[in-house]
């Protein structure tokens, strides 16, 4: 039995035949062309760039009513990708100045385009080189078609030995996964993928398990190898033998109990055991989340991300355009309070005309610090999540923030937005608070003037420990350091809780230890009282909350807080 | 008057007149070939390298006795780049792949060589680009020179009203460096380079102000203008009015004056008015400037970085290398302690074979998370630091450490190399402390087990500060974000020299808080005993010491640390 791991992006197991689908860019012959044949071959392009744009427009012109939301607005951005001169203009030149054939040219040009996305600062950027990489495949599949050489997807018989089917990728695109539901798969595996690739996005809206970043996957596997997908440990076993195979199909039967069972949860108020009310909110990424979210019985949205709007794009959102997004959000949420973060993105610096990336992009000019230098592109989210305002109750988030001098910032910078409102005559809600992520460590250990000046704290874990161990998280080189309980992070942790608790201002915590249910009693123990987290995990954590003796817990985590070495967490357990 | 600003990277005033040196690279013509002039520019090209090589090894052969012995090693480096395939081969490919003429195909090499050097994680490491640039001008003027165009330095007629001549160049390499010592130049500034290129480290060894990274100052300037170099301030005035002019020779004198009287300190113990010793020690990065160290009444070396040895070269150095090295320091220092850094870089990681960076170098693997994941080129360079320790106290400071695990195989390590000395039955001092740079804020904050592990602490506050405000202070876009003055960084050096303290442990602040005579009260107050900087700097700071009252200044120390805003320095002259 082989066994692979990746990282589990939607939770579950499944058990069936690998569908092996195969990477275009993978197979692709490169050769040189003659001059004379350079014409030729770029109208070979152009026409395959066509085609696969007719292919995405008739999907999308033709969704089922039934498939998550998030498909629709997928294949429109590969639309705007094809369009873009990055695809449909830049590999022509690749074919003109260099003599290479259409698939070289495409894949050359993929090359380039992935090492620009994979250097960006944001991780959720980084990832939308996936996209790039999908659209680039779907050509390739135009120019395989048009020499009569059908590959990969349309090409792969589907296995049937009558057991459920599981797609082993190197990666799939939206529009392959739309195509791939009629066929009812179990799972998905992909070898390239993060924890939001679309893959793991769209997985999880359809409830089925997904395995992503598996590194070689595709080429160990054979189509029809029995695998068991593990979504929980993030694992693909290959070829099982029946013990494993049954262990697994009990650990199945177990987990859709255990669903039934959670989902009675929904609408039960989250106490503990003696008596301490703890708020469950949600992070969500994409506007319809927010169904999922008061799905799961969320009281509301913890963390909003708001790059989604300004991704995938050469232009910026105008305000009516973040405005419809934000207010469709606070709606669905029907009186539950929105917490928007603002834009957390960093720029591409550009350099002597050349566009170069910062050398350490996680320390550089991002959220926060970019938004100050940008006014017009702050002013503008700021004013279209007031107006949103108009609609429920909205809370904004700062992140990012090291110095007072960036909190007074970008209170003047809400006061400015509000007064020109005023001056329009918009309405926006009385009552917006204004809070800060703490995720830089300075934050959380010179916390007092921060509680003083804002109105609720949320604390971004996945950030806070990178900076704490100046680790960062997406290097495979040193993901291994990663360590939510250092004792370091767990002392800031307090601490921001603790200021927050003698201040009477809210703290949440809405990094992945939140949503994580090994740390749920840890965090009560801390003294956290708001959890925000994947809609996916409310319930499982809510369960976790409804067994525990809050301050039983507190008396436990204050005794080990100060001892030297790491946490551990079976003393929380006795 | 037109006043420019750079960084000041060697301290002191001169007056004079611009000699304006010309950069090869910017003036260099681009046109294309023909396919049957290909070998003939091919060979033009190989010619002129020859041509710069032999230049290099005839400067090589007969260095004046006086000169610095940097240059001498900086020569060598230059020479190995010179012989590496990236110059010697890669632009011949070029210019038969893209018919590109010799200059051009030379520069667009350099261009790609600049970028990749630009990305390396260390500042160090990145700076050693400019050697590169440098050897690449070398050849441009080598080809102009057999097209009978000579061009800049060579070119340059030596103006001489009777002042002083500064030098005013797009970059200096330590060659033409040698070449201008003949002028008795007054001062350097260049357009690039930063505070550990090459031309500040030369110009500081060789007693003369250099202002560095002024940006386009070679383009605004003239020959024969007057100008002001402002070592302290890092300014570079153009045509100064006379009134400026006389304020500056007013400076110069009282700099004059100043230096004669700190050289009176040299041999003065640094104590404070109430009694409390202080030790002074000298942070170097080359064997050379131990003597340096010594001259200005250094205590020990406080931080010997050893990644000279490592740079501009593709094999690494082997033990022996590295033990006449470290031992040659030892002896320099006649008794006085050493304290040695073991590598401090990261890798470029290889993904798929091709060489890219990680995204982050920063938060990467670099270090001792680098030299774990490298057993043999750590023992190697343990066991010729043991070996130097045969010669004189040498401790061993390991930088990067974030978890006790670290903490645990560093130790492992080196009991293993002793046990290697031992078998082989070479000698090595029997008390080689270990110590660990507190650079991350996770040992800032959770301290305790640190001071336990280990024998002695060093603070990088430069590093510390960096993580503590997720701030890359090489990043121009966010530089300005870097506060020394953070509340949350005084804790932290607060934190640490305390537990140092309660647990008997030296601690020292090796970072360039250390050296800055505007906070050496701050770091009494602190608590702080061992100061280790530039040997520039050791003078400055013993002075403000010895006017200090350390128990007076703890007081007032203790009574802000606490407060939520910025330290106001003001508060310790009362």
């Amino acid at each position: 039995m082989l066994a692979l791991h990746g990282l589990g992006v939607s939770r579950g197991y499944a058990i069936g035949r690998a569908v092996v689908i195969g990477a275009a860019a993978l197979e692709v012959s490169h050769y040189r062309i003659d001059e004379e044949e350079v014409e030729a071959e770029c109208a070979r392009l152009a026409a395959a760039i066509r085609a696969a744009s007719d292919e995405l427009a008739q999907l999308a012109d033709h969704l089922p009513p039934d498939v998550p939301r998030e498909l629709g607005a997928i294949l429109q951005v590969h639309s705007m990708i094809l369009a873009d001169e990055m695809i449909s203009l830049e590999p022509l030149e690749i074919i003109r100045s260099r003599h290479y054939n259409a698939e070289w040219a495409l894949t050359a040009q993929g090359q380039a385009l992935a090492e620009q996305f994979a250097q960006m600062d944001d991780e959720y950027m980084r990832e939308r080189g996936g996209d790039v990489r999908q659209v680039i495949e779907r050509i390739l599949h135009a120019l395989a078609e048009a020499d009569g050489r059908p590959r990969g997807l349309k090409g792969s018989a589907i296995d049937a030995h009558g057991d459920p089917l599981i797609v082993v990728a190197h990666d799939i695109s939206p529009a392959d996964m739309l195509k791939l539901r009629g066929a009812r798969f179990a799972a998905f595996t992909t070898d390239l993928g993060g924890a939001t690739s679309h893959t793991a996005i769209v997985a999880r809206s359809m409830g089925v398990p997904a395995v992503v970043a598996l590194g070689a996957a595709r080429t160990l596997l054979r189509d029809g190898d029995m695998v068991i997908v593990d979504g929980e440990a993030g694992v693909l076993l290959v070829n099982p033998p029946p013990r494993v195979v049954a262990e697994y199909r009990a650990r199945q039967a177990d987990y859709a109990r255990e669903r039934a069972t959670l989902a009675m949860l929904r609408d039960v108020p989250a106490i503990t055991l003696d008596g301490v009310v703890v708020s469950m909110l949600a992070n969500i990424e994409l506007p319809d989340e927010a169904q999922a979210a008061v799905d799961a019985g969320a009281e509301g949205i913890g963390l909003f991300r708001s790059e989604f709007l300004f991704m995938g794009r050469d232009d910026l959102p105008g305000e009516d355009e973040q405005y419809e997004a934000y207010a469709s959000v606070v709606r669905t949420m029907a009186g539950r309070p929105v917490t928007i973060r603002t834009l957390d993105i960093g720029a591409d610096k550009t350099l002597d005309g050349e566009a170069t990336v910062a050398t350490n992009p996680a320390l550089g000019l991002r959220a926060i610090r970019y938004c100050l230098a940008h006014p017009e592109l702050f002013a503008t989210q700021l004013r279209a999540i007031l107006r949103a305002s108009a609609h429920g109750p909205v809370r904004i988030l700062i992140p990012m923030v090291a110095h007072l001098r960036e909190a007074r910032a970008s209170h003047a910078a809400i006061a400015a937005a509000r007064q020109e409102l005023d001056a329009r005559g918009q309405p926006y809600g009385a009552n917006v608070l204004v809070g800060a992520m703490v995720e830089i460590p300075a934050v959380a250990i010179a916390i007092e003037p921060f509680v003083e000046v804002f109105d609720f704290l949320s604390i971004g874990t996945n950030d806070l420990i990178q900076y704490t161990l100046a680790i960062d998280r997406a290097d495979p080189d040193v993901a291994s350091l990663y360590d939510a309980l250092h004792p370091a992070v767990l002392r800031l942790v307090a601490n921001t809780i603790n200021a927050g608790a003698r201040a009477g201002k809210p703290v949440s915590v809405c990094g992945e230890m939140a949503g994580d249910t090994e740390l749920t009693r840890l965090l009560l123990g801390l003294g956290l009282t708001q959890f925000s987290m994947h809609p996916q995990q409310l319930l499982d954590v809510k369960r976790e909350i409804l067994q525990a003796h809050s301050n039983a817990l507190r008396t436990k985590v204050a005794a080990v807080l100060n001892r030297a070495s790491e946490m551990d967490l079976s003393l929380l357990n006795q």
